[in-house]
């Protein structure tokens, strides 16, 4: 039951995990940052993985499944991977009533394990490239925990290539870099910013970690998916050579690449109102919910008209769910698919029936429709893709108000403490004055976008000439 | 590279490991009884994936995902339960460099985690059925693997649904089992026979469980799904209670299911010869190999022929592969796609193209057919269900013929011994003989099937009177 959620404007992560709880998109498990997620959520996830899994394909991925238990010693082998997650993860040291005689890592991410493997794969250049993915689960020990957003377990999808040449592996890493941002924004309706990822936020044993940042409603940066060119780091740590067309043994070059289920709260964050969640119609579960209104007499002539309504959206492959619940009252119902963020809603009663129409409204925008039964189908499937395009649009043009440029440091503090949003501002590359902005403001360098300004400037913090403008914000 | 495997006669479970490594269906993993599922093992495992997901969503279900972490006491609730997975969980004892408070258990499978959630969600008549499936990874801590067939971690699907009355619940457990039948057999083409397991052989915290049982090629037996009615055990264990239409408090009633990647063991041992794998068309990754001959003179020639019949057969909805590799020579092909199974190989060189014809040749069978190009792709598109059900009735009459009613004691042993395959014979329904005969021959109960003889008989070890035919078998 909705029983109504928190206004954005009053507290918006209260908003965020009212939405989470109320639509019963996910629930939190009883291990402490552990989710469970609900019907609704994974069909949304079930969504982007169908989505995904084509895109992936269509460029030459395979998929493949590699174990979740990593032996301890693997994540010794790479010096800065161990480092940066050595300090969360799970570790199983009990098996079948007995301590093992190595501990077990549970998997927060596969290169190590992944790279093990490929050792024996891969032998000469005729191997390569190799183009897999795996969907699977990963455990970071996190403090700090959100439903979707950040969860002790996660779902997620990881990419793990090997390549002959540096250039091949750099084109792959941008490749998908590319899918990313295309299911962001032509599906998820979520515009975002593509570029590189300063030294400090990159991945543990990456050369360089390309992103994409999406703009929440409030303002905040969500890091919605990464890709990582990884040189040879991990062909080193595992000894992975092959031999090239000269007859030479070389390191081979690798990438990996994920998005994972906190996409699904970064949709939630995109797009829903106070009045719940909102879901653009490509990812969306049900595109349609039909309400019939009817007592019974009038049950049959009403019925009649979902039933056919039904049938040709079946047709044009709208997904469609009739709320035929005669517990609840149409009201009821209206508060409850809109908590649910379904994009179309019809009404039916028996008085439309005998106007011949019925009522549409859009749950973004409110606008009611009356349109006639016979034109009732190609309305619905042609707004499929027109509310598709207004959510994009719309999310855009938020992103580009909260967006300012500040060229002293002074205008920059201003923007971050009472605006929010994204800043744009150069920076002169120092990670120490990175680490000082994020000290005084709490706003980190999200990306060096690859869309960059013709006119060099001036660092934001030190003064010094810089060619490089970069985005700053607080972020999840 | 295929060098050729094992003979079934002269080893059939090496013939087996074999043909899991040469035709790069899965690999050990790093830690002992993992498993890396390769992109063309995993490939078979997505189209299970995808035709069961599909079947059971046509009967109602919905997918959802629960927590890999069990906190420990939740298996000590119900009391069979933790008897049988105790012994083989892993558990995690460390997380973010501290020692827990309480150990994790690495699901073994998820009643206990789920049914501790069902006590949140469910209240009401209202609120049931609740029809859920995850797909997931699960871990049994196993002392002797074998590749898909029993290792430490595995893919599955689990589904877990609760109920307002006993007798629904039971249809559901049968109706389930009916998927798993369907499945069995109209897409692996693998028969099996259905029935309930024994006492001693039933789910821990089952009341009954039913399974489908498929013979392998050397006569031993492999279950291949269960599907299980728990009662009222985990809702009692986790109290969960729902107020009924009578407005009284009742425990709810409960089924679960799964199967595993182990079906892909199944698969392997139902169909597979001394070349290899061979594959039902339903469930191939390919279902068409073709492999162009060649020179360099006339490739262009070949090529349009094999274009041309790409494009037919994606019409069609053929699932087509070519393989142009030219640093392999034809026969080393024709070697390597038998290994992998591929119902159907189709030979064109430019003396075909002259003729205008093309070789092709079924898998299974070895049949040589000489097809006029332009019936070509038809041939193709009829024999996918050809095949299929040629490899169904092959695997059935290979049942059949080891498939022995014994009705004296000596006439038992000898045929376990010596013949091998199923026995049907009388058991007077006591545990006490059914672990004697397990003994003394190792042949086990498989189940008791639903298609009964209509006539009584004798217990095969005690002589008692009995209605009870049963299926014995040594097993996997």
């Amino acid at each position: 039951m909705s029983k109504g959620v928190t206004k954005q404007s009053d507290d918006f992560a209260k908003w965020y995990t009212d939405v989470v709880r109320q639509a019963k998109l996910a629930d939190y498990g009883p291990v402490k940052g552990t989710m469970v997620i609900r019907p609704y959520g994974y069909a949304i996830w079930e969504n982007f993985q169908r989505i995904l899994d084509r895109m992936f394909k269509d460029t030459g991925h395979v998929n493949a499944y590699f174990p979740l238990f990593i032996p301890e010693h693997f994540m010794h082998k790479e010096a800065e991977h161990v480092e940066g997650f050595a300090p969360e993860v799970a570790v199983v040291t009990h098996g079948g009533g007995k301590k093992l005689e190595e501990p077990l890592v549970v998997r927060p991410t596969s290169e190590t394990i992944i790279w093990n493997m490929y050792k024996k794969w891969i032998s000469s250049y005729r191997d390569l490239p190799l183009l897999i993915n795996q969907w699977a689960n990963v455990v970071r020990w996190e403090m700090r925990t959100r439903l979707f957003l950040r969860t002790t377990e996660f779902l997620w999808q990881e990419g793990h290539t090997a390549h002959a040449t540096a250039e091949e592996a750099e084109e792959e890493t941008l490749k998908i870099l590319e899918v990313y941002r295309t299911f962001a924004e032509d599906f998820m309706a979520m515009p975002v910013i593509t570029g590189q990822k300063s030294e400090s936020e990159k991945f543990a044993g990456a050369v360089r970690t390309y992103s994409i940042e999406a703009m929440m409603r409030d303002g905040k940066a969500l890091q919605s998916g990464t890709s990582h060119y990884l040189g040879q780091n991990f062909a080193r740590a595992f000894e992975v050579t092959f031999q090239n067309t000269d007859n030479q043994e070389e390191l081979v070059y690798a990438t990996s690449w994920g998005v994972s289920t906190r996409l699904v709260g970064g949709l939630i964050m995109s797009h829903g109102d106070d009045k719940g969640l909102i879901l653009p119609p490509r990812v969306a579960p049900y595109q349609v919910v039909i309400i019939p209104i009817y007592r019974d007499d009038t049950r049959a002539l009403v019925m009649e008209e979902v039933n056919n309504l039904v049938d040709q959206l079946d047709k044009v492959n709208v997904r469609t769910t009739v709320d035929d619940d005669q517990k609840s009252s149409p009201g009821f119902k209206f508060n409850e698919w809109e908590m649910k963020g379904v994009p179309m809603r019809v009404e039916i009663g028996p008085k439309d029936v005998e106007k011949g129409q019925a009522v549409v409204v859009i749950r973004h925008s409110g606008e009611k429709h009356f349109i006639k039964l016979t034109e009732l189908a190609a309305f619905l499937d042609s707004h499929v893709e027109i509310i598709q395009d207004q959510l994009f649009q719309r999310a855009l043009d938020f992103r580009e108000e909260n967006t300012h440029t500040a060229t002293t440091w002074d205008e920059f503090k201003d923007i971050i403490e009472n605006k929010g949003g994204f800043v744009k501002a150069f920076w002169n590359g120092s990670a120490d004055v990175e680490e000082k902005i994020k000290d005084e403001t709490k706003a980190t360098i999200r990306c060096i976008p690859f869309d960059q300004p013709e006119a060099a400037g001036k660092c934001i913090y030190t003064g010094e000439d810089s060619t490089q403008q970069v985005i700053f914000a607080k972020a999840y």
